[in-house]
């Protein structure tokens, strides 16, 4: 039995991995942190759960989380690295939802998330939680910073075209569409239901954080220095990103072959489809997946890239599991399927 | 030409009122206030006006509005009884769009608003703004309380059948979904998209403060006290109100009978339409319109009326800009229709 | 391991029952047909099944499906009637989730259904799927009729009220508002998303076919004829049914009481939920879960109920998956938790 | 008095042009052909014109047309060209709203429509119904072709730069999201609300038929040969727009620079409004505005630009009723206001 906690059980990614947390036999949630709701029960926050577990939210109390096996956080960024240090601490792995530990520049962190960094030593060991590149690493690490949503979208697209070289490494455009749940429970009229529905508008125009970490992971992917441009769109849904990137081929290249080479890319990878239609996100809504599209354009030398993940699940909670199935020497789809 | 002003602008009935004015060229709008927002201009709370007015948003100041020749107060109920008053001491005419006096009794007013009345003098003065009963005593109010947005639904689909006796005054049920701008601009994670979206939800279940004021002007016009059960729920969608009504027929009459004196009843109510087919909200949205459809149920003796509005126009702004024409002795529709 | 098969597989309630087979390890899926689609794979009508199962849909052939251990018909209504005569043939039993067995009188199906009974012989044999009434006759029954969606929130909500005999069985009022999914997979305008985006319409208003349904089954719950006006409308969301209902009280009891007798009603109910608040809709999305909420209107001696389901799960695929359940001795929820 | 008619009246962009010109007193609305609804009043067709209008939709008779002043063609593309050179015939002038005199080039129009183009000789004739560019043409021509709804939004934000030789030429990226009322009144599965609902994507990904208007016109603007790429994706939203775009800097400049060019440019067009802050959909829905916005990212030498509009406004019926303003000599603005 895997006994594990959430610091930030109230939020919608700690609601996720709590539903997910529920499905398993093999894991007991035995500690749900959530500060404005200290006293609580979780099914007053999330009525959904009714009948499903009687656990009450708490005030963050260390003791009740380092001795567990391994904890959750799932916190909003700048809040993730004051409680990381005390978790690592005790003998818990963690597994950090939020931005605190992504970025390996504190310079690059203070300019995207406009925080200074108050816990830069434990930058070295956490290890970007990515299974398609650092599978090995998470399976050993103590600390697992889970990639941000719009990031996992943007770089499971790249990541075979840069490894394998087919594109050009600079001008990579990349823009995307997110549900509202992406901005977490938020009490402001911005994100009210009246204002979003029949509603689209970029934002974090040519500043949003996940820029530094799609470069940086994409880079060391590519083995030399990777520039995009990144533009969000809140879109009127609640989940799904949907990534839409145009990257320049370096030569000519038929769908054909990209496609072998994508689906030879990812041929291990259980919650990566390479699709031969066009990924829609009502396919991977509530699932683990990330579906990848592929079109060439000759005319414009482009290859175009589309990639669709629900943002709660693979953008968070679900990669989050995914990430301890592997750090506990569990199959990695465990309690991720359907 | 009319001066106007609006107490109350940054809210969505106040843009709504707004929208409505600007259209006119025989209405100036000459003062408009927001304490939440004041020294921001209007397009910088609803960008939609972005080059077609330059307002700047100001502190209530009264002098800046008793000598118009007309106020809208688009405030929240309880805010009203503050400023109306003020008002009245000049020579400005006042719609209130918030529900301080539309109740005669200041014990139903604490009991369904939990409020204490501050200005009960004002209350004999008030004219409810219904022109389809009261269109000659709203030519010649000082006061003019708009009705409730829910009320207007279900007064206007009842009127007739309870002015001509065709049903039972007690037991009627009605119940109503409304859109989510009738919540006004909303600040808290309820309203969130997130929260609403894919999502119904009953709400003051037995306890709605339009019970009372749908009671109350039915009563009048039946000459009886009428009795309703009312039930309210929130929608996925931004605009509009469908409200579904069961009373009990006094005794058979067919479909087409009440049809005949629907249609009769309405003969001069511009906004009004009679329905042979069921109504639906698209059918209504952006404009002042009132959609009435009838079923007869000869096995439960019911006679079944729907009704649909959009909530900010014949339920807010429109119907106090209908008002204002008929104060000001203008066409009745002057600027609402398309 | 249960040999199963799905006719109609390619709709709205077969794929979704095709989703909840897939989950389980002790059922494998053997069969599935949809005429409009034999010969394509299942996922490319229902993309979200990539990689998750090769099933090719085939023309129906009794061959297949006779010798299966459970087959699930999802047809449309008129549909239904055709197949399961010659499934009843074979060995396999039957769950139909379509409404050609839910009702005994073949006159009550002609006028709501407008179509002819082909197969009345089968109708004494037929077992009403709702467990939480029929449970030892569903454990030994050839063929269950699931129930309807609509039928399915208004039973549960009334059905210990009835039993009771706390509530009037004439007059009672259902309100019900849909997800669109509930009309199935639809190709006509009407349906398109530009027509119900920011919409709502009743429909059916005084004929809809779950009216005879409810009234047959709460009469026998009842012990005598009960009669009920029902509305459905439809609203703009994908998923859930919102049902509210006026009962008039026998005689004056508090909510505490009501509530006490619904919980002893449902104790042994694994996917019905008494709440103490007013249920939404979000709390049971995706989930098997009946969420019923309760007020107590004095002053018109009204019981009000209101229920939730995913009309898609509990009133479909999920209550034919528990059906399959507690016909194969298995724990009732068995692959429907979370 | 102008004599106007539709044909194609009881699609998206007839009934909004419909609504459009029953707004006006100065234009008279005679003839209203829809071949699938003929015999059909239009308010059965479109509800909200009940009470407002009794037009009766009738096959095409070209003797009810030909001598009116104006006739709005709303057909889809490739039966406009069967139609228009009948209406050239006689008197009316003549504005498409479809596709098929967009483009010079009977080559493109093939591959990209698909279609053999049947009515070449009228092509010169066609003047595109850009009033930012062509605004004396229009108000000669006989027959105005209306741009393209996504072309509009692309053009008009990259209008002033292309003409301002401020960005190069090639390599441009244009992705955009639209509402659904783009595709029509659509009668298929695939565009149904639950299969639209909470869902997103993209299609004609290298191959919709607006990718050669947009080069075509922006090269007109350059003097050189514009190449962009183009992605259009599908929005869970009834109306709107929008649209982002990457283009390449020639050479270092400010955002102040870029937004101080774009005001001068159009400084004359009454419905495109330069924003300083992002735009966003809601800000234009129901108007005939075109809200503009910039960034400028040095880090990538990228001109970011961002558009909106309504797609069935100033994407086809109030673009079309600005170009029957400017053909007749009256306000560009008139009736097209709020």
């Amino acid at each position: 039995m895997i006994h594990a906690g959430i610091v930030g059980a109230s939020g919608y990614s700690g609601v996720e991995t709590t539903r997910l947390l529920l499905r398993r036999n093999d894991v007991s949630l035995d500690a749900a942190s959530a500060s404005s709701s200290a006293g609580k029960r979780l099914d007053a926050i999330a009525p959904e759960f009714a009948g499903r577990t009687g656990i009450v939210l708490e005030e963050f109390t260390p003791s009740h989380f380092t001795d567990l096996d391994v904890v959750f956080v799932a916190l909003p960024s700048g809040e993730g690295m004051k409680v990381v240090p005390t978790l690592l601490g005790g003998k818990a792995r963690v597994i950090d939802l939020g931005g605190d530990f992504r970025l390996q520049s504190t310079e690059a962190y203070q300019q995207y998330y406009k925080l200074q960094h108050t816990a830069p030593g434990f930058l070295p060991q956490a290890v970007y939680g990515l299974p398609e590149i650092h599978r090995n690493a998470i399976a050993g690490a103590r600390l697992v910073s889970n990639p941000g949503c719009y990031a996992m979208s943007a770089i499971l697209a790249l990541l075979p075209a840069l490894t394998d070289g087919l594109v050009q490494e600079q001008g990579i455009v990349i823009t995307s569409g997110s549900g509202t749940s992406g901005a977490g429970r938020k009490a402001t009229a911005d994100y009210s239901f009246s204002e979003l529905n029949e509603n689209v508008k970029a934002y974090k125009v040519v500043s949003h954080q996940h820029t530094p970490e799609i470069e940086s992971v994409l880079s060391e992917a590519a083995g030399t220095d990777v520039c995009v441009s990144f533009v969000p769109h809140l879109l009127p849904m609640t989940r799904g990103i949907y990534t839409t990137i145009h990257a320049t081929l370096k030569k000519p290249v038929s769908r054909e072959e990209v496609l072998g080479r994508y689906c030879a890319f990812y041929q291990k990878a259980p919650f990566v489809r390479v699709r031969h239609d066009v990924p829609q996100i009502a396919s991977v809504t509530r699932t683990n997946y990330c579906d990848i599209g592929i079109a060439v354009q000759e005319r414009t030398h482009h290859l175009i890239l589309m990639s669709v993940i629900d943002n709660l699940v693979k953008g968070a909670a679900g990669q989050a599991v995914q990430n301890m199935n592997i750090m506990f020497g569990l199959p990695e789809e465990l309690g991720l399927q359907a």
